[in-house]
């Protein structure tokens, strides 16, 4: 069949809108009809180059949501009509992570999702003469119609907007899923959100679900106070405004007349910049703050501190996904967003059409987005 | 009154075994008749002239066990004639930190105990024309005689051998607490401990009481092995056989045929060098392994990885006296070994008297002793 596309011919170079071909979905697949989704700084990456596991010519974005159109043989959990999220993190259930009760990171078909094709190791995609055109992050949701596997997609209730609810296929999840699942957050808590963007804003209305007492948002960018405090957070810091000393100014503001150590409870680093994973973790608390690392950083950069950070108590971990299994927690995820829980609606800042699809990367390029999506 | 002591009069070199003025106990304090002392690294760091907050002249020793003398003004968890552990990680069990019930890292009396001195800002040692010598660590167990905060001491059971005991002062509490508190491991994990020293076998007796299914002994020193297996280990991996690809070949040895992912569950560093502790973090299982720093870096030096190690679920992650409070836990793990499940004696292979101290720490340099204990 043919779709409507937006398609990466090159690291570097603007999308092209086009018409593709698509194969129907094979054995265990099921094809997709996309019908939102947002454009995520991961996309810019792998556009920009810098990405080393990136290839072309692909489909990118991974933040999707639509309706199942066709299933392929032996696909028991969906069917045509379902509501859905397509997961570039998958949930089979059965591979030594799914099973480990311990990690979201399923393991069944990472090999082929990272080369850009389907379990079986080809391409559903082709360009109208015939050159194959790769899968990004298993999702591929810049293109109205998908193929993805079973186990990667997550069914949702069918009365939720597409609009929205795309976002929890990547910015929602990982911001919130980073509090709940990987953090844990505790009611009373105290904690630091590096990077205001459509991750940070996502981990702050996370930690206001959990109940956090003081959550500080630190960002270059001014303007991003307001929205801080939209989603919960009650103080802002804009490090060019506290002299070099971050650390310090983030530790002291967390002091009590008890406790005098100071330091954060939890930290979470949303900017993919390694000197600021450094200051999250050293702006944790002594003895128990937990810095949670979900920035992608640029390829063979390293974070560095000195061990005595840890030996003092001080733990640092990561996230992918928000730590969410995506068939068993997104559809929860949805519901909570539908329940007034967590807030979608003001994040997503502007909604374009495909064909204006390169705009929304320049609204993120220049700050002016939370989220731009794409209705098809 | 005057006390035997071995004193550090300065960096690099020998301890100096003479007889010292000791002030008896002021409120809140205990004086303690040192019975018998470990000799450690950390003391040996500090002596070297490496520990940046080395402060001298100081009576060294933090590893030791005895029996309370004489107590001061205010005093009532202790009486004369207990027997007793110092703790240089006391346990006030009202500061924040003890209240947080998420560290043993008290830091009721940190700030004078760095200094060198009790918490009423002065020292209670000084030599016999009057100079005053610190105390370190806040126990200067290389004293026959020597006056603690009572809040830095654990009452044991009595019938206790001292020469054994001691080393629960340090490091068989760092080396069992690291596995049982700070890591938790759980029955059935596969654990790799890099360094076989006083540190590293007690993580291993830890891993065997935990119930661990494999433990990998990494150590440079082949004499190491028979070591290992005599606590628990199940292999021994030797780097300098494995033609620099460490991380790859204890990967490799983790995997299943379940799982080809591979890496451990848990890893500890026990070598206090940060290219070890990185290697330890990288040897754990993605998704979820937990790298657990306990050796302590020369001053200044950084550990470093990808932040991608962190984002696809390793945790890293540090412990300082094992994560246990010393009120609290040390009479417990007193009980474990008078129970018989834990093990010390073949690990003190040295008695000294105090006038041998110098011998002990080169026994420790050359690698010759697990433990060398002073016995007064």
């Amino acid at each position: 069949m043919r779709s409507r596309a937006a398609v990466a011919f090159g690291a570097g170079a603007p999308l092209e809108v086009t018409e593709v071909e698509l194969d129907g979905p094979k054995a265990g697949e099921v094809l997709v009809e996309i019908r939102a989704t947002g454009i995520c700084h991961t996309d810019a990456y792998t556009l920009s180059g810098a990405d080393p596991e990136g290839l072309f010519p692909a489909i990118l974005g991974h933040e999707g949501a639509g309706v199942v159109v066709e299933v392929g043989p032996g696909v028991t959990a969906l069917r045509p009509g379902d509501h859905v999220i397509p997961l570039y993190t998958p949930e089979c259930r059965e591979c030594p992570s799914c099973l480990s009760r311990k990690t979201n990171l399923c393991t069944a078909i990472r090999a082929t999702q990272g080369r850009g094709v389907m379990p079986d190791g080809t391409s559903r995609f082709r360009t109208l003469d015939g050159v194959p055109i790769l899968h990004y992050m298993g999702c591929s949701t810049f293109s109205n119609y998908t193929v993805l596997p079973e186990i990667a997609v997550a069914k949702v209730r069918p009365d939720a907007p597409f609009d929205k609810i795309c976002y929890i296929g990547c910015g929602v999840t990982t911001g919130v899923g980073a509090v709940l699942n990987t953090a844990r957050v505790e009611v009373g808590a105290k904690a630091i959100v590096f990077g205001l963007g459509g991750i940070g804003l996502n981990v702050i209305q996370g930690l206001r679900l959990a109940g956090a007492d003081m959550i500080i948002g630190v960002d270059i960018n001014p303007a991003r106070k307001a929205w801080g405090e939209r989603f919960g957070m009650t103080h802002f810091v804009n490090p060019a405004e506290v002299g070099g000393e971050l650390v310090a100014h983030l530790v002291n503001l967390t002091r009590t007349p008890f406790d005098q150590i100071g330091g954060a409870d939890y930290t979470f680093d949303c900017t993919g910049n390694v000197e600021v994973m450094r200051a999250a973790l050293e702006s944790c608390h002594r003895g128990w703050g937990v810095s949670v690392v979900i920035g992608v950083a640029p390829a063979g950069a390293e974070i560095r501190t000195r061990p005595f950070q840890l030996v003092t108590g001080r733990v640092w971990k990561g996230t992918a996904f928000g730590g969410a299994r995506g068939r068993t927690d997104v559809p929860k995820i949805v519901d909570w967003y539908m329940d007034g829980k967590i807030e979608i609606d003001p994040m997503i800042t502007h909604v374009l059409p495909l064909e204006r699809i390169n705009e929304g990367f320049e609204l993120m390029h220049r700050g002016e987005s939370i989220r731009a999506v794409v209705a098809y």
